[in-house]
């Protein structure tokens, strides 16, 4: 039986270093930890959202890949010539929870962009996408999002801890901190 | 045969309104919209942040509370003598996805306080929960570990959209924006 494998990598639209930094940075860190291997943002390009997160990358496992891009909607266009599967979160979308297993089915083992806008995504982004999904249809954070959507496609990665290259590592515990060195 | 019901709050440790201003509004908003019914938060009182959330329950609906509490550790404690059930958030606890149907069955139809900290949490905390819970063991976000683990305890609430008193609401649509008033 060969493996099924996701292949996801997430878009984040217009981050502005000054009122995004957290944001932005918390949008990297949950692409990472639910199992996506790239995170790509445009708006203003930001070399301490890049270092802040391949510090973390660097000591807690990879791989895991932090780029800018220019031109985020030219981006998209050449991923969809390139047979990515282009899925749009957005409030407005169709439900995730009623469509999540048709989804599963469509993007195994091919290359899925998820892009993650903010309040106003122009509307060539809905129409560019194969897939615009709510993540419930309620106002709430790009960043729950992203981990939902993630979750519930590959519930196994972050399941099973799949890091590699990693200086440190948590032991779970229920009652101290216990950290091991690698 | 009587329905199960989860009593779900969260405590946020430590707002600092510069700062977190935009990582509180999002922890409040999962909050809401994965179900819980409370949303208390520590550190310093921010009526921009209380407003502009009861702006959103006003809006999309509720039930759902805001409120800052002084002092957390006391709140805690007594919640506690209250025979609620204490759950901390920390990245170095039990991971969720090897707990949860533990965790599901221990807080069905009882008072359930969820903690989420910072980076520095007192040790006291850790001590008075339950359960010490990590939602995998990496560093992410408390935006995205709110939103899992209420999905995870009731994926019935944001699949059902149960919000009441509500003046708008979205038409799911892979198309177009599509709002209802009501």
């Amino acid at each position: 039986m060969t493996q099924n494998i996701y292949k996801l990598s997430i878009l984040k639209l217009d981050h502005r270093p000054f009122r995004d930094k957290r944001i932005t940075t918390h949008c990297a860190l949950v692409t990472r930890s639910f199992g996506a291997k790239n995170f790509y943002f445009s708006g203003v390009d930001d070399n301490n959202l890049k270092n802040g997160v391949n510090d973390i990358t660097n000591k807690w496992g990879g791989p895991f890949n932090i780029d800018y891009i220019e031109d985020p909607l030219n981006f998209v266009i050449k991923k969809k010539e390139e047979k990515y599967i282009i899925i749009h979160l957005t409030m407005y979308g169709i439900n995730l929870f009623t469509e999540i297993n048709n989804l599963k089915e469509k993007i195994i083992n091919k290359n899925t962009l998820i892009i993650v806008g903010g309040p106003k995504v122009p509307k060539e982004y809905y129409q560019l996408a194969d897939y615009n999904i709510a993540i419930g249809n309620q106002p709430h954070s790009e960043i729950s999002a992203i981990s939902l959507i993630l979750y519930l496609l590959n519930p196994k990665f972050i399941e099973n801890n799949e890091f590699k290259n990693k200086k440190i590592e948590i032991m779970p515990n229920n009652n101290y901190k216990n950290i091991k060195n690698i």
